[in-house]
C-alpha cells in the first residue's frame, strides 16, 4: 500500500524530463495557478491557448530545418524525371552532393527547390510523400527518424497543458501541410491546431472528384510579425502562453505577453553541444539574439536546455 | 410524475422549430447514425465536422449582405472627417442616399467602400466598431437588430449537433473579423472555429503595445472555390456535413460530400416571401441555380423553408 501511494506521487510529478531548476517551479506554478477554480492568476478555460514555435521549440532544427531536408530529398527522388537539372542551379549542386553549395545560392534558390517539391500536387498526394518520409529518412549525424528527434520535455509539457485544460497550438514557420502530415501524430496536437506557412491551393474536380492543387505562389509566411497575424486569423483570440526558440518567434511572445492579465513567454536556449546543438546569436539556423537581450525586461523565461532538462530526445 | 416525464420527452425533441418533415427525419437520422457507439454510418468524434456559411444560410442576407449595410452605415459616420466624398464615388451616391447606383457602379466600388471603412485601424478597433454596431443597427425592412435575423432552426440545428460530439464551424463569404464579433455570441461557435474572407494585417508597436492593423489587401475570398481551400487551410480535415444557400457553397458542399464514408450536403431554399424572403436563380445576393440543377443527383437535400421550418427567425 505505501509503495503504491509513493509509485502514484511519482507518475504524477509533471513534466518528469525536466531537472528540478526555477525555469521548471516557474511554469509549473503560472499552470496551477491558471487553472485554478479561483484567485486572481485564474484563466478561464477557454482563454488557455498556448502557441508553441516547431523547429528548434519542439524538435531540432540542425543542421538544416527538417522541411529543407525533406526538399533534398525529394530533388533526389525526382531527379530522374527532370533530366534538366542535371544543368540547372540549384538543382545541379544538390544532386551533386554539394547541398551547402545549393543553399548558399540565396533565397530565390530555396524558393526554387521548395516550388519543385512542394507545389504540382493534391494535398493529399503531398501529404503522403510526407507520410512515406517521415516513416523512414533519417537524421544525417544521429541516423534517427525525424520524428524522434522532437524533445520529451516538450511532449511532457504539451500532455501536462492538455490535463489543465489549455489548448495547444503549433504555430510553425514550416509548411502547414508538412506538419500535419506528422505533428498531429508526434504531438497530439489534431490537425486544426496545427498553424503554418502556406502557399496557395487551387480547386479542382478531377474524374469526378475535387481536389486541392497546392500552388508555388506563397499565401502566408508564418515567421516573425507573420506569426502574430497567422494566430489572429486562426484562433482569432490572444494566446495567454507562448513558446519559441529564436528571434522569428520573438513577435509571437511579445503579442502574447503585452496583454493585460497573467502571461508566459517561454524560450528555449540551445546550450547543449553533447545531447543536441549549442547555438544562438549568430547561428544560420534559428538565431536567438534580441530575445536573450530582452527576456528579463520582459519577464520571459529561458530554458537552457543543459541545465533544465534530464532529457533531451526520446530514449532509443 | 407524468407530467413530469411528458415535459421532459417534449423538451429533448431535437429540432423544435423544425416542421415534422423527411428533410428533418433526413437529419436527424444521419446525426444519430454518426453520433452512434458502432454502425456502418457510425462517424469517429474528431471527424464528426460540420461547415455552415453564414449569410443566407445562418441568418438574412436581404436585401443586402448585412455587412455591406455595416459598410455604409460606416460611410455614413466617417463622411464629416472626409469632405472629399461629397464629390467622389461611390461615396457620393450613398452619402445622397441612393446605395443602388453605388453598388451599380460594380466590383470596383464596392472595393473601395470596403477599403474605406475595413482597414487603416487595428483589429481591436474595429472589433469595436462592430460590437457597437451589432448592439444597436437596425435591419431597414423589419426594423429588427441584425442579430436577431438568425434563423431559429438553425440555432437549433447547431446545438444538436453539439450535442452529438460535433464540432461546428462557420464557413462566410464574410469578413472574419466581422463575423468573430458578433457570431461567437449568436451562435454559440468560438473565433477559432469561425473562418471567413479575410484582409492582410500588419504587425506593429504602437506606444510599446502590439497590434496589428488591418491593411487593405486582400489576404483570401472565402467563397465558391475559395470555401474548400480555406476549410483545408484551417481545419485541415475534411468536413462530413456541409450547409449553404447558395452557388457561392457549392464547391464546399461538393468538397464534403465527395469522399467516401457517411456525408450530408444541405442547401437552405428560401422560399418564404411572407416570413423571409423568396428568391433563387435569379437573385442578385445568394442566387442558387447550379445547386438546385444538381442536389437530387448529388444526394443533397434542400431545406424549403416555407415547408420545413416552423419558425423562421426567433420571436420577438
Amino acid at each position: 500500500m505505501a509503495i503504491g501511494v509513493a509509485l502514484c506521487a511519482c507518475a504524477s510529478r509533471p513534466l518528469p524530463s525536466w531537472n528540478d531548476t526555477p525555469a521548471r517551479a516557474a511554469i509549473i506554478n503560472f499552470v496551477e495557478d491558471a487553472a485554478a477554480p479561483s484567485g486572481s492568476s485564474a484563466i478561464p478555460r477557454e482563454q488557455r491557448i498556448a502557441v508553441f514555435d516547431n523547429d528548434g521549440t519542439l524538435w531540432s532544427e540542425q543542421p538544416l530545418y527538417f522541411q529543407l531536408l525533406f526538399a533534398i530529398d525529394r530533388v533526389h527522388a525526382l531527379a530522374p524525371q527532370r533530366p534538366e537539372w542535371k544543368s540547372e542551379e540549384p538543382f545541379r549542386s544538390i544532386l551533386a552532393g554539394d547541398t551547402p553549395g545549393a543553399l548558399a545560392q540565396g533565397k530565390p534558390a530555396i524558393e526554387k527547390i521548395l516550388a519543385a517539391t512542394h507545389a504540382g500536387m493534391t494535398t493529399d498526394e503531398f501529404d503522403a510523400l510526407v507520410r512515406a518520409w517521415a516513416r523512414t529518412a533519417r537524421h544525417p549525424s544521429t541516423g534517427r527518424l525525424y520524428t524522434e528527434m522532437v524533445y520529451q520535455p516538450m511532449l511532457e509539457l504539451l500532455d501536462y497543458l492538455e490535463s489543465r485544460g489549455f489548448n495547444t497550438y503549433i504555430v510553425s514557420g514550416g509548411g502547414v501541410g508538412f506538419m500535419r502530415a506528422w505533428a498531429s501524430e508526434a504531438y497530439g496536437v489534431p490537425p486544426e491546431r496545427i498553424i503554418g506557412s502556406s502557399g496557395r491551393t487551387a480547386f479542382e474536380v478531377r474524374g469526378g472528384r475535387p481536389v486541392l492543387v497546392k500552388q508555388p505562389e506563397i499565401w502566408s509566411i508564418d515567421d516573425g510579425p507573420g506569426k502574430p497575424a497567422n494566430i489572429d486569423l486562426h484562433i482569432g483570440r490572444r494566446p495567454v502562453i507562448a513558446v519559441g526558440n529564436s528571434d522569428g518567434d520573438f513577435e509571437m511572445l511579445e503579442w502574447t505577453t503585452s496583454a493585460p492579465g497573467p502571461r508566459l513567454g517561454v524560450l528555449i536556449h540551445h546550450t547543449d553541444a553533447q545531447r543536441e546543438w549549442a547555438y544562438d546569436r549568430d547561428s544560420h539556423i534559428g538565431a536567438l539574439k534580441r530575445g536573450l537581450d530582452e527576456a528579463d525586461a520582459r519577464g520571459w523565461i529561458i530554458i537552457d536546455m543543459s541545465a533544465d532538462w534530464a532529457t533531451v530526445h526520446p530514449p532509443r
